[in-house]
Protein backbone atom coordinates (compact mmCIF):
# COMPACT_ATOMS: atom_id res chain seq x y z
CA UNK A 1 0.00 0.00 0.00
CA UNK A 2 1.27 3.67 -1.11
CA UNK A 3 2.34 5.92 1.61
CA UNK A 4 -0.54 8.22 2.30
CA UNK A 5 1.01 11.90 3.50
CA UNK A 6 -1.79 14.59 4.63
CA UNK A 7 -0.73 18.02 4.99
CA UNK A 8 -3.21 20.17 7.11
CA UNK A 9 -2.47 23.72 6.84
CA UNK A 10 -3.85 27.18 6.40
CA UNK A 11 -2.47 27.88 2.38
CA UNK A 12 -3.11 24.66 0.84
CA UNK A 13 -2.33 26.09 -2.59
CA UNK A 14 1.68 26.74 -1.65
CA UNK A 15 1.66 22.93 -2.78
CA UNK A 16 0.31 23.28 -5.32
CA UNK A 17 2.87 23.86 -7.77
CA UNK A 18 5.33 21.12 -6.07
CA UNK A 19 2.78 18.48 -6.10
CA UNK A 20 2.74 18.25 -10.01
CA UNK A 21 6.16 19.10 -10.95
CA UNK A 22 9.54 17.49 -10.85
CA UNK A 23 9.96 13.97 -9.51
CA UNK A 24 7.11 14.06 -7.08
CA UNK A 25 4.87 14.55 -9.17
CA UNK A 26 5.54 11.72 -11.31
CA UNK A 27 5.20 9.78 -8.09
CA UNK A 28 2.02 11.15 -7.62
CA UNK A 29 1.07 10.41 -10.47
CA UNK A 30 2.06 6.96 -10.83
CA UNK A 31 0.60 6.36 -7.19
CA UNK A 32 3.91 5.31 -5.47
CA UNK A 33 2.87 8.00 -2.64
CA UNK A 34 -0.47 9.53 -2.19
CA UNK A 35 -0.54 13.06 -1.07
CA UNK A 36 -3.79 15.07 0.73
CA UNK A 37 -4.24 18.82 0.88
CA UNK A 38 -6.44 19.36 4.07
CA UNK A 39 -7.45 23.33 4.40
CA UNK A 40 -7.48 23.96 8.23
CA UNK A 41 -10.21 26.28 7.83
CA UNK A 42 -12.85 23.81 7.34
CA UNK A 43 -12.12 22.91 10.75
CA UNK A 44 -12.70 26.69 12.04
CA UNK A 45 -16.64 26.70 13.44
CA UNK A 46 -17.07 29.97 14.84
CA UNK A 47 -18.87 32.47 11.72
CA UNK A 48 -15.58 34.31 10.82
CA UNK A 49 -13.14 31.15 10.28
CA UNK A 50 -10.83 32.38 13.16
CA UNK A 51 -7.75 30.15 13.16
CA UNK A 52 -5.22 32.08 15.66
CA UNK A 53 -5.45 34.64 18.21
CA UNK A 54 -3.00 36.63 20.41
CA UNK A 55 -1.10 34.89 22.42
CA UNK A 56 -2.07 34.93 26.58
CA UNK A 57 0.85 36.43 28.23
CA UNK A 58 1.61 39.16 25.75
CA UNK A 59 3.80 38.93 22.77
CA UNK A 60 3.97 40.02 18.77
CA UNK A 61 2.55 37.11 16.30
CA UNK A 62 -0.67 35.16 16.34
CA UNK A 63 -0.75 31.87 17.84
CA UNK A 64 -3.27 28.91 16.29
CA UNK A 65 -6.02 27.82 18.49
CA UNK A 66 -6.48 25.01 20.06
CA UNK A 67 -9.95 23.77 18.72
CA UNK A 68 -9.72 23.47 14.76
CA UNK A 69 -6.04 22.14 14.83
CA UNK A 70 -7.02 19.51 16.82
CA UNK A 71 -10.46 18.41 15.58
CA UNK A 72 -8.94 18.58 12.03
CA UNK A 73 -6.19 16.09 13.14
CA UNK A 74 -8.87 14.01 14.85
CA UNK A 75 -10.56 13.69 11.45
CA UNK A 76 -7.99 13.27 8.91
CA UNK A 77 -6.00 10.75 11.49
CA UNK A 78 -5.83 6.73 11.18
CA UNK A 79 -4.87 4.39 13.56
CA UNK A 80 -0.99 3.58 13.46
CA UNK A 81 -0.44 7.43 11.87
CA UNK A 82 2.37 9.09 12.43
CA UNK A 83 1.36 13.01 13.47
CA UNK A 84 4.18 15.53 12.78
CA UNK A 85 4.22 19.13 13.74
CA UNK A 86 6.61 20.93 11.55
CA UNK A 87 8.67 23.82 14.23
CA UNK A 88 11.59 24.93 14.38
CA UNK A 89 11.96 24.21 17.64
CA UNK A 90 11.37 20.09 16.75
CA UNK A 91 14.02 17.92 16.61
CA UNK A 92 16.26 18.51 13.30
CA UNK A 93 15.87 16.47 10.34
CA UNK A 94 17.80 14.56 8.64
CA UNK A 95 18.51 11.35 6.14
CA UNK A 96 17.62 8.88 8.73
CA UNK A 97 14.21 10.09 9.63
CA UNK A 98 13.42 10.34 6.23
CA UNK A 99 14.18 7.14 5.89
CA UNK A 100 12.43 5.77 8.98
CA UNK A 101 9.21 7.58 8.09
CA UNK A 102 9.28 6.26 4.35
CA UNK A 103 8.42 2.87 6.22
CA UNK A 104 4.96 3.93 7.41
CA UNK A 105 1.68 3.45 6.29
CA UNK A 106 0.20 7.48 6.56
CA UNK A 107 1.84 10.93 8.12
CA UNK A 108 -0.09 13.55 8.98
CA UNK A 109 1.72 16.68 8.70
CA UNK A 110 0.89 19.80 10.72
CA UNK A 111 1.98 23.24 8.95
CA UNK A 112 1.08 25.84 11.47
CA UNK A 113 2.12 29.16 11.96
CA UNK A 114 5.73 28.78 12.37
CA UNK A 115 5.61 31.76 15.28
CA UNK A 116 3.91 29.18 17.53
CA UNK A 117 0.73 27.31 17.81
CA UNK A 118 -1.19 26.31 21.23
CA UNK A 119 1.16 24.04 23.11
CA UNK A 120 -2.31 21.91 23.86
CA UNK A 121 -1.95 20.88 20.03
CA UNK A 122 1.47 19.92 20.84
CA UNK A 123 0.00 17.41 24.01
CA UNK A 124 -2.66 16.14 22.47
CA UNK A 125 -2.63 15.17 18.68
CA UNK A 126 1.22 15.72 17.73
CA UNK A 127 3.68 12.48 18.33
CA UNK A 128 6.63 13.94 16.88
CA UNK A 129 8.10 17.66 16.46
CA UNK A 130 10.48 18.27 13.16
CA UNK A 131 12.96 21.17 12.38
CA UNK A 132 14.32 21.19 9.01
CA UNK A 133 16.79 23.76 9.84
CA UNK A 134 17.50 26.72 12.59
CA UNK A 135 15.77 29.74 10.46
CA UNK A 136 12.61 30.92 10.94
CA UNK A 137 9.83 30.58 7.83
CA UNK A 138 6.54 32.02 7.33
CA UNK A 139 4.97 29.07 8.07
CA UNK A 140 5.14 25.34 8.02
CA UNK A 141 4.00 24.45 4.40
CA UNK A 142 7.30 25.21 2.78
CA UNK A 143 8.68 22.40 5.58
CA UNK A 144 5.92 20.44 5.12
CA UNK A 145 6.99 19.89 0.99
CA UNK A 146 10.60 19.53 1.87
CA UNK A 147 9.95 16.43 4.50
CA UNK A 148 7.60 15.04 1.83
CA UNK A 149 10.36 15.42 -1.01
CA UNK A 150 13.18 13.70 0.84
CA UNK A 151 10.38 10.96 1.93
CA UNK A 152 9.74 10.54 -1.23
CA UNK A 153 13.13 9.52 -2.52
CA UNK A 154 13.09 6.63 -0.14
CA UNK A 155 9.92 4.94 -1.43
CA UNK A 156 10.96 2.18 -4.06
CA UNK A 157 10.37 3.66 -7.80
CA UNK A 158 10.68 7.09 -6.73
CA UNK A 159 13.67 7.45 -7.99
CA UNK A 160 14.12 6.16 -11.43
CA UNK A 161 17.49 4.70 -10.59
CA UNK A 162 17.15 2.72 -7.61
CA UNK A 163 21.11 3.86 -7.29
CA UNK A 164 21.24 7.12 -6.78
CA UNK A 165 20.29 6.81 -2.95
CA UNK A 166 24.19 6.01 -2.97
CA UNK A 167 27.47 8.18 -2.87
CA UNK A 168 25.32 11.38 -2.03
CA UNK A 169 25.84 13.88 0.56
CA UNK A 170 25.27 12.21 4.18
CA UNK A 171 25.94 9.16 2.91
CA UNK A 172 28.46 8.02 5.61
CA UNK A 173 27.95 11.32 7.06
CA UNK A 174 30.71 13.03 4.57
CA UNK A 175 29.48 15.70 2.10
CA UNK A 176 29.95 14.64 -1.77
CA UNK A 177 32.82 14.78 -3.95
CA UNK A 178 32.90 17.12 -6.71
CA UNK A 179 31.48 15.75 -9.92
CA UNK A 180 32.09 16.40 -13.31
CA UNK A 181 30.19 15.48 -16.74
CA UNK A 182 31.01 16.57 -20.18
CA UNK A 183 32.39 18.40 -22.34
CA UNK A 184 36.03 17.15 -20.90
CA UNK A 185 37.30 20.70 -21.08
CA UNK A 186 35.24 23.58 -20.82
CA UNK A 187 36.91 27.29 -20.98
CA UNK A 188 40.16 25.94 -20.44
CA UNK A 189 39.46 24.06 -17.35
CA UNK A 190 39.31 20.35 -17.29
CA UNK A 191 37.84 17.31 -15.28
CA UNK A 192 40.46 16.09 -13.20
CA UNK A 193 42.63 13.11 -15.17
CA UNK A 194 42.09 10.42 -12.53
CA UNK A 195 37.94 10.91 -13.76
CA UNK A 196 38.69 10.10 -17.30
CA UNK A 197 41.64 7.17 -16.16
CA UNK A 198 38.91 4.29 -15.62
CA UNK A 199 41.20 2.90 -13.09
CA UNK A 200 37.62 2.52 -10.42
CA UNK A 201 40.24 2.12 -7.48
CA UNK A 202 41.98 5.63 -8.34
CA UNK A 203 38.51 6.74 -8.25
CA UNK A 204 37.18 6.14 -5.14
CA UNK A 205 40.65 7.08 -3.60
CA UNK A 206 40.47 10.26 -5.24
CA UNK A 207 36.74 10.77 -4.41
CA UNK A 208 36.73 9.97 -0.61
CA UNK A 209 39.72 12.06 -0.26
CA UNK A 210 37.86 14.73 -1.73
CA UNK A 211 34.76 14.26 0.58
CA UNK A 212 36.97 14.13 3.61
CA UNK A 213 38.82 17.92 2.48
CA UNK A 214 35.16 19.39 1.45
CA UNK A 215 34.19 18.17 5.03
CA UNK A 216 36.83 19.52 7.05
CA UNK A 217 36.26 22.89 5.28
CA UNK A 218 32.63 23.03 5.39
CA UNK A 219 31.43 21.26 7.76
CA UNK A 220 33.52 20.15 10.52
CA UNK A 221 30.99 19.35 13.10
CA UNK A 222 30.31 16.48 11.12
CA UNK A 223 33.59 14.46 12.13
CA UNK A 224 31.99 13.70 15.27
CA UNK A 225 29.64 11.21 13.20
CA UNK A 226 32.06 10.19 10.67
CA UNK A 227 33.28 6.37 10.88
CA UNK A 228 35.19 5.04 8.00
CA UNK A 229 33.05 3.91 5.37
CA UNK A 230 34.43 0.03 5.90
CA UNK A 231 32.68 -0.15 8.74
CA UNK A 232 29.18 0.08 7.62
CA UNK B 1 14.84 49.44 -4.19
CA UNK B 2 13.10 46.17 -3.43
CA UNK B 3 15.47 43.41 -3.61
CA UNK B 4 15.10 41.27 -6.81
CA UNK B 5 15.33 37.48 -6.55
CA UNK B 6 16.24 35.10 -9.43
CA UNK B 7 15.51 31.35 -9.48
CA UNK B 8 17.28 29.24 -11.85
CA UNK B 9 15.85 26.04 -12.22
CA UNK B 10 14.52 23.12 -14.46
CA UNK B 11 11.37 22.88 -12.30
CA UNK B 12 9.91 26.78 -12.17
CA UNK B 13 6.21 25.25 -11.58
CA UNK B 14 7.10 23.91 -8.58
CA UNK B 15 7.21 28.18 -7.31
CA UNK B 16 3.81 28.86 -9.01
CA UNK B 17 1.85 27.91 -5.75
CA UNK B 18 4.77 29.57 -3.13
CA UNK B 19 4.87 32.86 -5.02
CA UNK B 20 0.95 33.27 -5.26
CA UNK B 21 0.02 32.70 -1.44
CA UNK B 22 0.05 33.63 2.16
CA UNK B 23 3.05 36.52 3.38
CA UNK B 24 5.25 35.94 0.19
CA UNK B 25 2.56 36.34 -2.12
CA UNK B 26 1.36 39.61 -0.78
CA UNK B 27 5.54 40.60 -0.37
CA UNK B 28 5.75 39.89 -3.77
CA UNK B 29 2.32 41.75 -5.12
CA UNK B 30 2.83 45.12 -2.64
CA UNK B 31 6.00 44.88 -4.39
CA UNK B 32 8.09 44.48 -0.90
CA UNK B 33 10.09 42.27 -2.81
CA UNK B 34 10.98 40.92 -6.66
CA UNK B 35 11.06 37.02 -7.66
CA UNK B 36 11.95 36.08 -11.33
CA UNK B 37 12.06 32.31 -12.00
CA UNK B 38 13.82 31.43 -14.56
CA UNK B 39 13.95 28.11 -16.61
CA UNK B 40 17.13 26.67 -16.96
CA UNK B 41 16.11 24.90 -20.25
CA UNK B 42 15.81 28.22 -22.18
CA UNK B 43 19.91 28.20 -21.88
CA UNK B 44 20.20 24.58 -23.32
CA UNK B 45 21.06 24.90 -26.95
CA UNK B 46 21.38 21.75 -28.58
CA UNK B 47 18.75 20.50 -30.08
CA UNK B 48 17.06 17.84 -27.33
CA UNK B 49 17.07 21.07 -24.63
CA UNK B 50 19.80 18.67 -22.66
CA UNK B 51 20.32 19.94 -18.81
CA UNK B 52 22.26 16.90 -17.38
CA UNK B 53 24.71 14.13 -18.59
CA UNK B 54 26.50 11.04 -16.43
CA UNK B 55 29.15 11.57 -14.50
CA UNK B 56 32.53 11.79 -15.39
CA UNK B 57 34.13 8.32 -13.28
CA UNK B 58 31.20 6.54 -12.98
CA UNK B 59 28.35 6.61 -10.35
CA UNK B 60 24.59 6.91 -10.56
CA UNK B 61 22.77 10.08 -10.84
CA UNK B 62 22.60 12.70 -13.75
CA UNK B 63 25.12 16.24 -13.58
CA UNK B 64 24.33 19.74 -14.42
CA UNK B 65 26.10 20.20 -17.33
CA UNK B 66 28.45 23.76 -17.40
CA UNK B 67 27.18 25.25 -20.17
CA UNK B 68 23.26 25.85 -19.81
CA UNK B 69 24.20 26.94 -16.23
CA UNK B 70 26.90 29.13 -16.86
CA UNK B 71 25.39 31.11 -19.47
CA UNK B 72 22.53 31.28 -17.98
CA UNK B 73 23.65 32.70 -14.45
CA UNK B 74 26.03 35.22 -17.23
CA UNK B 75 22.92 36.49 -18.46
CA UNK B 76 20.95 37.10 -15.10
CA UNK B 77 23.67 38.43 -13.15
CA UNK B 78 23.84 41.78 -12.32
CA UNK B 79 26.88 44.15 -11.17
CA UNK B 80 27.07 43.22 -7.21
CA UNK B 81 24.39 40.76 -7.20
CA UNK B 82 25.43 37.16 -4.78
CA UNK B 83 25.11 33.84 -6.91
CA UNK B 84 24.02 30.97 -4.59
CA UNK B 85 24.21 27.32 -5.23
CA UNK B 86 22.01 25.52 -3.05
CA UNK B 87 23.28 22.22 -2.28
CA UNK B 88 23.34 19.78 0.70
CA UNK B 89 27.06 20.22 0.92
CA UNK B 90 26.68 23.88 1.23
CA UNK B 91 27.28 26.23 4.91
CA UNK B 92 24.73 25.56 6.74
CA UNK B 93 21.54 27.86 6.36
CA UNK B 94 20.53 30.14 9.58
CA UNK B 95 18.80 33.12 10.64
CA UNK B 96 22.64 35.38 10.29
CA UNK B 97 22.47 34.65 6.66
CA UNK B 98 18.93 35.34 5.92
CA UNK B 99 19.05 38.61 7.24
CA UNK B 100 22.24 39.43 5.94
CA UNK B 101 20.66 38.45 2.40
CA UNK B 102 17.86 40.30 3.30
CA UNK B 103 20.24 43.97 2.95
CA UNK B 104 21.48 42.62 -0.83
CA UNK B 105 20.08 44.09 -3.95
CA UNK B 106 19.72 40.99 -6.21
CA UNK B 107 20.50 36.85 -5.15
CA UNK B 108 20.62 34.98 -8.35
CA UNK B 109 19.61 31.34 -6.89
CA UNK B 110 20.98 28.61 -8.72
CA UNK B 111 18.46 25.42 -7.92
CA UNK B 112 20.36 22.25 -9.57
CA UNK B 113 20.06 18.24 -9.25
CA UNK B 114 20.48 18.02 -5.56
CA UNK B 115 22.97 14.51 -6.51
CA UNK B 116 25.31 17.28 -8.15
CA UNK B 117 26.11 19.35 -10.77
CA UNK B 118 29.31 19.88 -12.93
CA UNK B 119 32.30 21.37 -10.19
CA UNK B 120 33.14 23.72 -13.18
CA UNK B 121 29.54 25.70 -12.73
CA UNK B 122 30.56 26.07 -8.95
CA UNK B 123 34.01 27.55 -9.68
CA UNK B 124 33.11 29.79 -12.00
CA UNK B 125 29.75 31.49 -11.48
CA UNK B 126 28.82 30.62 -8.32
CA UNK B 127 29.91 32.96 -4.62
CA UNK B 128 28.31 30.94 -1.74
CA UNK B 129 26.91 27.58 -1.10
CA UNK B 130 23.78 27.39 1.47
CA UNK B 131 22.15 23.93 2.89
CA UNK B 132 18.88 24.54 4.44
CA UNK B 133 19.79 21.24 6.10
CA UNK B 134 21.42 17.43 6.38
CA UNK B 135 19.13 15.73 3.97
CA UNK B 136 18.89 15.55 0.50
CA UNK B 137 16.11 16.28 -2.14
CA UNK B 138 15.34 15.55 -5.62
CA UNK B 139 16.18 19.17 -6.43
CA UNK B 140 17.08 22.61 -5.36
CA UNK B 141 14.28 24.52 -6.28
CA UNK B 142 12.11 23.78 -2.59
CA UNK B 143 15.42 25.23 -0.91
CA UNK B 144 15.17 28.09 -2.94
CA UNK B 145 11.37 28.90 -1.70
CA UNK B 146 12.85 28.04 1.70
CA UNK B 147 16.01 30.62 1.78
CA UNK B 148 13.43 33.42 0.09
CA UNK B 149 11.13 33.14 2.85
CA UNK B 150 13.42 33.14 5.29
CA UNK B 151 14.73 36.47 4.00
CA UNK B 152 11.34 37.81 3.19
CA UNK B 153 10.91 38.07 6.79
CA UNK B 154 13.27 40.17 7.56
CA UNK B 155 12.72 42.67 4.57
CA UNK B 156 10.84 45.93 6.36
CA UNK B 157 7.03 45.63 5.91
CA UNK B 158 6.83 41.89 4.87
CA UNK B 159 5.13 41.09 8.34
CA UNK B 160 2.64 43.07 9.55
CA UNK B 161 3.71 43.17 12.91
CA UNK B 162 7.18 44.34 12.72
CA UNK B 163 7.62 42.93 16.37
CA UNK B 164 6.86 39.36 15.32
CA UNK B 165 10.47 38.86 14.68
CA UNK B 166 11.58 39.15 17.80
CA UNK B 167 11.00 36.50 20.72
CA UNK B 168 11.52 33.65 18.06
CA UNK B 169 13.45 30.50 18.19
CA UNK B 170 17.26 31.29 17.25
CA UNK B 171 16.51 34.69 18.84
CA UNK B 172 19.08 34.70 21.26
CA UNK B 173 20.16 30.88 20.22
CA UNK B 174 17.36 29.40 22.35
CA UNK B 175 14.28 27.65 21.30
CA UNK B 176 11.19 28.73 21.67
CA UNK B 177 8.91 29.15 24.32
CA UNK B 178 5.00 27.37 24.57
CA UNK B 179 2.83 29.64 23.42
CA UNK B 180 -1.07 29.58 24.28
CA UNK B 181 -4.17 31.41 22.92
CA UNK B 182 -7.97 31.64 24.06
CA UNK B 183 -10.01 29.19 25.22
CA UNK B 184 -8.14 29.67 28.71
CA UNK B 185 -9.08 26.27 29.55
CA UNK B 186 -9.53 23.60 26.76
CA UNK B 187 -10.38 19.87 27.49
CA UNK B 188 -9.41 20.42 30.68
CA UNK B 189 -5.78 21.84 29.81
CA UNK B 190 -5.13 24.86 31.44
CA UNK B 191 -2.88 28.50 30.23
CA UNK B 192 -0.01 28.27 32.67
CA UNK B 193 -1.45 31.13 35.55
CA UNK B 194 1.82 32.84 34.88
CA UNK B 195 0.44 33.92 31.81
CA UNK B 196 -2.75 35.21 32.81
CA UNK B 197 -1.46 36.76 36.05
CA UNK B 198 -0.63 40.54 34.11
CA UNK B 199 3.11 40.03 35.80
CA UNK B 200 5.01 41.11 32.90
CA UNK B 201 8.24 39.98 35.12
CA UNK B 202 7.26 36.93 35.96
CA UNK B 203 6.19 35.88 32.55
CA UNK B 204 9.68 36.83 30.74
CA UNK B 205 10.96 34.67 33.93
CA UNK B 206 8.93 32.10 33.04
CA UNK B 207 9.01 31.91 29.75
CA UNK B 208 13.44 31.99 29.92
CA UNK B 209 13.04 28.90 31.68
CA UNK B 210 10.59 27.40 29.61
CA UNK B 211 12.96 28.12 26.55
CA UNK B 212 16.14 26.91 28.17
CA UNK B 213 14.73 23.96 29.19
CA UNK B 214 13.33 23.01 25.98
CA UNK B 215 16.22 23.65 24.36
CA UNK B 216 17.98 21.47 27.01
CA UNK B 217 15.76 18.49 25.82
CA UNK B 218 15.94 19.10 22.24
CA UNK B 219 18.69 20.60 21.18
CA UNK B 220 21.40 20.70 23.78
CA UNK B 221 23.88 21.33 20.57
CA UNK B 222 22.47 24.90 20.96
CA UNK B 223 23.98 25.95 24.20
CA UNK B 224 27.69 26.25 22.80
CA UNK B 225 26.01 29.26 21.24
CA UNK B 226 24.34 30.50 23.97
CA UNK B 227 25.33 33.73 25.89
CA UNK B 228 22.64 35.38 28.61
CA UNK B 229 19.93 37.29 26.61
CA UNK B 230 21.14 40.80 29.16
CA UNK B 231 24.49 40.68 26.71
CA UNK B 232 22.90 41.44 23.32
Amino acid sequence: MALRIDVLTLFPRMLDGFLAESILGRAVQAGLIEVGVNDLRQWCTDKHRTADDRPFGGGAGMVLKPEPAIAAIEAIQTPGCRRIYLTPDGEPFSESIARELSTEQHLVLLSGHYEGIDQRIREEVIDREISIGDYVLTNGTLPAAVLIDAVARFIPGVLGEEKSLTHESFTGKLLDFPQYTRPAEFRGKSVPEVLLSGNHGEIEKWRLAQRIEKTRQVRPDLFKHYRHESHH
